[in-house]
């Protein structure tokens, strides 16, 4: 496909962590053309490289682009159909929402939307249904679908697949989350070297709600969020990437361990959609005992292209009622920009993106 | 007192991490004399100094002392009457029971013994009854005290407090360890940088194990142990010193979070036996949002010869039946060193070191 | 002597790194009342406690003290008789120049006045006659002495006592810096964790610049300095505390090893002085072959109060006409607060500090 | 090519961390066949996926191989044609002899021959000469060829482009070195958390013995070392691989800096050889104030097979006659496996190694 017949997109914060993942996400994509770069009032005019902070090198395709700030009438009137958002939390919520008014896609990270009733807050192997259901009736409107929380998408991708086997009576999740997970600057380093900062404002409670909806059932086009207590505690350690998570489930129902290996290797979903960013399996087992790592876990994920978007599950022990694993994922890549990136891609192979003139409200 | 009025002591295993913060918890002991250092194959001959691995500088009472190969008839030879237990465990058990057997005295934090019927696994301030009732009827005969786990240590001191006005049903508890707690040289820096190791050989099971022990009862002379289950996940981060722990109790009991905290505050049972290492209080509240931190609060412990003996609670979270809190301890102190020694003041200051001549079998 | 004998002090920028060390070493000075804590537009109001980030406790004199937005005239009016400076540079030149113009004697870290003709760049240990120079004329005036660039600090320290025996032709130097030289928040945790950054801007031209003016000679009551060129190589290493600096001196006089040794061993030109903050040795020497290190030598210097105020030299090597050597110092203590504390002890030692009223201009 | 026509090999020491990266690089080498894993004898035995400490996932040609112990003779008799040494310096010097006498070429890592005065001590782009001249009588024999000290090669990949413009008289370097450069399991984490260890044993020394043997000339088939003094000061910091460099030259010449960039940007005097594992250029500069960094820059070089094996220069610095600059390479594939592999590639170019039978003495 040339980039001429390719969606024209646009990322809406290209100067921060998740951006940059976009950025490097989207350079080379096979049905999304490379994106124009946002920024806000700092970032403006300034090149792609200069405020470029992952230790990959950034795209070539994208590098000396300058990051410019654009409406939501101007991304209309470039003919921008899908914006990828990377706005802080706060901010992004109104340009999201007059972006959709425009006519224009959104698939975004931020957590202003995540919560509205009528918004797919989407992991695709896990509720595609949820999309499905929210778009039913509104065939003339554009989408806006929001990405999980960094350690709620791991979390659920791991729970999926044994989620009815177990009928978990309560779910308890202790973190060992990656300094990446608080963007651009982030955390100070004398603030974590040598140490652990066992708060993360807010983050468990996004932890509960978002799990309990995204394992919610669809009942008369109305998603029904699971009443699961999530008791989480999170932490932030000195790790670049990567979400470490220490899952236990209290179970109403006491599978074999057999039966939860095989659920779990079973798994995938979205096997013949053939998405390009779509893990093949979205979970990886590891048997050795002290897996997984952060350092050597967290690009898990076949294809290639879809390298960081696996989740990695290990240790599982089972003492029913009470089964224990570690669930790994990168939480930037599929805990970010990746699976917003996977989220348009499964939109779009649902035909929610129709590929005709846009659909301006 | 003089040192010549001291307790004779030995160190076995002066060359290890524990060994040395034995040594530099022993050098200006008041009621302990300076010890004689017992080293290995391999250490045997060399200077306290040149092996010395803590940050801070060797006690200069014991820096130039060479390390010396003694059995344990040598150590009955020269007069040792207390021996401080640094052996690795596996190695360490027929030494400290031939110490004893030879009327020396032996508090140890290697893990042999522990789970012996007749030997206290000791948290003075939270089952000092254990050590009266295992020592009742056996005047004549040597002590053999261990202190538990490093990570059960912290715990049970932070549980203890609140054990009967929760009545727990299950204790789940996540680990931040640090790297001192494997000992010298312990983890490779390869393995942890960026990194997190989610597996700690033998950890989960001992914390379940040696938590229920101390928390156990006194009947008829023997030690019952409780019953709860301790669901424990294990992993190594990179920090230095101070084991970081997450705890969700299950609690069939609801009392007030007043209630909890004064508990807390008020605990302090060794308060007027006036041990030299005895922290006061044991167990201190951190108000802040985002503590306890290893970084900040592993030297946690008044008076300055207690720094690093309390253990540091915060970030309390009730919601019946669920209370959710961090703990931090030293691991080599409180977890370790600190604990013998405090251990054998508890003895001492109960009349079980009788000053006199030896008390060989 | 009380409290209400000492002379009146405050910190100018106490919510900082290097503040909050003037707090730590100000709570309970022998001749420094504890200090007024004054902060910036985002501190004021905020107690000393919450805003602390060193990992020590903060001191309990101070750590409810709130800090306050204060002018020099209402410092003046206050009896403030010293501020200590740690504004940041740029920010504080006009304040330290108004508080002087007003009577108050000024001790400061930050750099806008150090280059000023009259204005002593003070190490005691190495330029005292500096001090003594420039301020023969001026009985009536107000001091305002700085300290140097935190590198330069530890790098002129232990080149003073070898400087005429060497008669360097050129001094290379290769630094390994550490997090909180950068202040607060600093760096952050993603540019460095697994990284090195080999830049600090403007660093190396402070330290040639710096150095070449402490270790100046005085003629007719002016500074003339040194015209040594100073080869730098700065980086920034995840490190929390302590500047290594890896040192090559191409000599035009070539000592013998011994002499060179027993330069530095000698060196203790404040000896007679016993001001409170002065390090006895100021410089100390490690034969062990792998230091000075930062985790174990940073807090290096006696007595108990000199702490973190000696820098550690090892690694000697003398291949005529070049001298290699390791030096490390303590960037926030010997290289900041403690060497303005120290300046304003030696300034009052002299006597330049009388204890009568202010002398405002 | 298949396999069956490719030069049978092995790898001595493959559980190394030289020899998991040996094992990297030739699992699809286009000429070198994937090898037999020769192990010592507390690994002979073990998959090599159990033994791998990348972080990247073991090539999955080789993964369940198992290592085995095998002598030269046995070798030779299996077919292997080249061999690549990974065993430790000192076991490896014999072994590598016998093999070279059973007709085996040999391409090491370890230091035993490197000094050997018929032995090329080989950087392709910088002395492919030595490996002509001194292959020049010996048709009938197999080849020994070493590759550099890690820290020597990024340094002299540095100096050739520039070291005839500049006649250097005196090159310092000062050094962060990173912890595979000590292999496994290396470096004790408690060692260099929030530390820099300043010694390296004989690393000094080889640095400069080294560059000097690489930058000699060949004169009557004999290589004449240069004889510049290389001051080295060598550390070891907490950065997982690339070893960064503080380089000063003292020149005799003082071309313009243009001139400089130049040079360096000119030099790839491999480029028409089209050896699969050389980087083009194989040394890049970067304009970025802040860089090389190792955690960016690390694995530099082009195309894809020849990643982590450019050195990356930047932070030029000219005030002549002192040129200053940076230094990064990979110290495992540039400065070791890689290395090797390149050698041995670049003999093949040469046609050093006749694919016709072995040629055992």
């Amino acid at each position: 496909m040339n980039d001429s017949d390719k969606f024209p997109t646009a990322i809406l914060g290209a100067s921060g962590y998740i951006g940059q993942h976009f950025a490097r996400l989207l350079a080379r994509h096979p049905t999304f053309a490379p994106p124009i770069l946002v920024g806000g009032e700092r970032s403006q005019g300034q090149r792609l490289e200069e405020l470029w902070q992952l230790t990959e090198e950034p795209p070539r395709e994208l590098a000396r682009e300058r990051l410019r700030r654009l409406s939501p009438a101007q991304l209309q009137r470039a003919g921008v159909r899908i914006v990828f958002g990377a706005f802080p939390s706060g901010l992004a919520g109104p340009v999201e929402t007059e972006c959709r008014r425009r006519g224009i896609h959104v698939f975004t990270n931020a957590a202003d939307h995540r919560m509205d009733p009528d918004v797919p807050l989407l992991v695709p192997e896990v509720n595609a249904a949820h999309l499905r259901a929210l778009t039913a009736g509104s065939h003339r409107r554009a989408l806006l679908v929001t990405n999980p929380n960094c350690t709620a998408t791991g979390l659920v991708l791991a729970l999926a697949p044994v989620w009815s086997l177990l009928s978990p009576k309560v779910v308890h999740v202790t973190t060992y989350q990656a300094l990446s997970g608080a963007g651009l600057p982030g955390i100070a380093s004398l603030s974590i070297t040598d140490n652990v900062i066992p708060y993360i404002p807010h983050e468990e409670e996004k932890v509960a709600a978002e799990s309990n909806r995204i394992l919610g059932i669809v009942r008369n086009g109305r998603i029904v969020p699971d009443r699961v207590p999530f008791l989480a505690n999170c932490a932030r350690v000195a790790v670049r990437d990567g979400h470490l998570e220490a899952v236990t489930v209290e179970a109403r129902r006491h599978p074999s361990v057999a039966d939860l290996r095989q659920a779990w290797t079973d798994f995938d979903p979205l096997r013949d959609l053939k998405l390009p960013t779509a893990p093949h399996p979205p979970v990886e087992l590891r048997s050795q005992p002290d897996r997984p790592q952060p350092s050597r876990d967290r690009w898990a994920g076949q294809p290639e292209r879809a390298r960081g978007m696996a989740a990695v599950v290990g240790r599982i022990r089972w003492n029913p009622p009470y089964l224990r694993f570690f669930v790994l994922s990168h939480n930037a890549v599929r805990g970010g920009a990746g699976e917003s990136v996977l989220n348009a891609e499964l939109a779009d192979a649902l035909g929610l993106l129709p590929r005709g003139r846009t659909n301006a409200s």
